[in-house]
This record gives C-alpha cells, sequence and structure tokens, in this order.
C-alpha cells in the first residue's frame, strides 16, 4: 500500500508479455529476413554428394533417414552395405518391404570379423560392381553407400575409381556414403560433409546394442 | 635374363600378398578380442535416450533413420515434430503411409517464420501434451522428439517437465531428441549423444534445397 500514490502516477507500462513479444518479433524479423536473402541466393538445382564421418553415432542412421525421405518424394534408391555386422537389422527388414529399394550387402561382416584381406577386398570389389552401376543409372535417385569409408580407409578399393565414377554420375543423382575416416580427397569432392561427433554413447555406459537403436 | 641365376638362387620368399595377408589377420585378431571384451562387458537391457545437436545435417534425418531401423524391429513408434519448416516433407509422406507410426505436427514453422513467441508456446505445448502421452506408454517403443531443443533454446518449454517425463518413462523406452543447442541438463540425463558438427553443406555452395535430401 505504501507506494500506491507512484504506482498511480506512472504512465501505464506495456506488460512484460507484450514487451517479450515485441522484442522476439523484431528479432525474428531480423532472423527471417537473413535467412530469406541466404535462400534466395540458393538457386542451382542438381544433385549433390553427402558425407557422413567421425567417430559418433548416427552416421548411417542419417543416411537410412535420408533413404526414407527420398523415397517419400518418389525417388527410386540403391543401397550398398560395404561391411555388414550382422544380418538382422531393423534397416534392412524395414526397406526390404518398401518399393522403390533395391537392398545390396557386400560385406561379410566387420573387417576384424573375417580376419582375411583377401575376402574384404574381394567383397568390396562385389559391392563396388553394385554400387558402378547404380552410379551410371539416371533413374535412381540417390545411391547410399553404407560403410563405404571404411573400405577406403583399408584400401580395399582405389579411391579414383569411387571419385571418378562420382563425377561421372547423373547430374540429378544424390548419393550418400557413410563411415568413419573419410579420405580427405572425398571430403573434397563432397558438397555436404557432417562429421559426427561422439559426445557420450549408451555403450560405454555398460548398455548392450539395443534392437531398432544399434541396429 | 641377366638376374636369372640369383633368382634362383633365392630362397622362395613369402609372397607380398601372404605377408600382408597375415599382418592384417593378426591385427584384426587383436582387434576383435579388444571389441568382443567390450560387448561382453554391456549388458543392460533398457529404453535409451539419444540426443542428436550441434549445427551440422543430420540431426532429424538419423532420428527418422532410427525410426526405419525401430519399425523393421516391430516396434510402436510416436514422433513429434515440435518447429516445422514445411509442410511437404518426404519423411512425413513416407512415414505416414507406415503401420505402427504417430506422426504429430505441433510447430506452424520455424521460430523466425511465425514471428510471435505466444504462438509458438502454444504449439509447443500442443507438442508436449502429445509427447507426454508417448512417454507414459508402454506400448511405445520409441518417442522422436524432432527440433524439441529449439523448444527448450528458446523457452517455450520448462526444461524440468521434459527432463520429469524422461526419466518416468517406461524402463524399455527409447527416445531421441533432436536439435541444435541441446541444454546442458538434457544433455546429462541422455545416454547417447552426437554432436553434428557442420564441415560442409551445399547450401554455402549456392545449391538449392533439394526434395529427398534437405526435406
Amino acid at each position: 500500500m505504501a507506494d500506491a500514490p507512484e504506482r498511480a502516477l506512472a504512465t501505464p507500462a506495456p506488460t512484460q508479455t507484450d514487451a517479450t513479444e515485441a522484442r522476439h518479433q523484431a528479432r525474428m524479423a531480423r532472423k527471417k529476413a537473413v535467412i530469406d536473402q541466404k535462400i534466395a541466393a540458393a538457386k542451382t538445382e542438381r544433385g549433390v554428394v553427402l558425407v557422413h564421418t567421425g567417430p559418433g553415432k548416427g552416421k548411417s542412421t542419417a543416411a537410412f533417414g535420408l533413404l526414407a525421405r527420398a523415397l517419400g518424394h518418389g525417388l527410386r534408391a540403391v543401397v550398398v552395405q560395404f561391411v555388414k555386422g550382422r544380418s538382422d537389422t531393423g534397416e534392412e527388414a524395414f526397406f526390404r518391404r518398401q518399393a522403390n529399394v533395391t537392398w545390396v550387402v557386400s560385406g561379410e561382416g566387420f573387417t576384424w570379423e573375417t580376419q582375411s584381406r583377401a575376402r574384404d577386398v574381394a567383397a568390396a570389389e562385389a559391392g563396388w560392381h553394385a554400387a558402378e552401376t547404380a552410379l551410371a543409372d539416371p533413374t535412381v535417385g540417390l545411391v547410399v553407400l553404407d560403410e563405404l569409408n571404411i573400405v577406403l580407409k583399408y584400401r580395399y578399393l582405389p579411391l579414383e575409381r569411387v571419385l571418378t565414377a562420382l563425377a561421372n554420375r547423373p547430374a540429378m543423382q544424390h548419393v550418400v556414403i557413410t563411415g568413419r575416416g573419410a579420405p580427405p580427397e572425398l571430403l573434397a569432392a563432397a558438397d555436404t560433409v557432417t562429421e559426427m561427433r561422439l559426445v557420450k554413447h549408451a555403450f560405454q555406459a555398460g548398455v548392450a546394442a539395443m534392437p531398432g537403436v544399434e541396429f
């Protein structure tokens, strides 16, 4: 009650909600202008090469998410899995049920499971044959080359063959390449590169590989 | 022909291929032992919370890949999209056709598009209502909370409500939360955290948002 006269004298201030809303609106209008300008500047329509690398989780799953996205737009897709740890993955079961996807598995398992370089090289060659066919087919809108970076890292395939096939592919075709340790020449050739950084992983806390999450 | 006698005298050396194969095999056997031990140590089976954050591409797509993976294992899933830039995404078209997925869109668009904090808060509340229902339902195996981090960053929802619902969810339920700027308290509560680091993006080189890749 003591400060009532002062209150009465004061010019009615805008409520906090109004002020917050106005500030928010001004800030967002500035942000929208910047973003709209950037969008207007990006006009080229063509196929892109994406690389998902780094030690964190999400490299292959982001490729499978892109696959779902592409299928939703009616694109045809080919997936080649170069190094495959297990044969009971959710993604394979799921996408094999879908139309417009060809799913090829070339590897027998992680390279530390086969323990034979000769067998790994033969598997990589077989996978690359399927990949090259897809990369020459203009009816294929998206090619997923899962764990190709591992194959390149162990030199199971010559990098030059991969770079040549990417450079000569149909103009509107998108390609996603996943796996740790992508070679610098591939990063240079790619349009979009994300490094999945490992902040933490449930595995480190003793959680088993859960179906639906890890495979 | 000149070095023919020397050739004939030399003890037949193992071929380079044999030596390479032996080295490879030894290295991979050591690697397998380390990995097998780690796998044996990770025994806990439970639902996990994954966070995809950082400025790079792949946060939402990795969540959609996980969704495909979970559906492949027969899990039921609920997706809540908190901030939605457009209504013509491939992922929405694709997953709305699938069994076992409930797809909820709560936001009207990016926050710089609506330019109204009050509307954004109302949309966030509506989305959170759907999320809370899913997070209390033991028949839901995976909950995708797409762009929830943006909602938390702008304080459209109290973080405490989110942390409480995560802590009290069914034991076997997995949750994926995406968006830039995940709050530290959420990272602490998560089991698996990946930061998507932007190495480069086609957008920076003037490539338009291509259907099947960017939406």
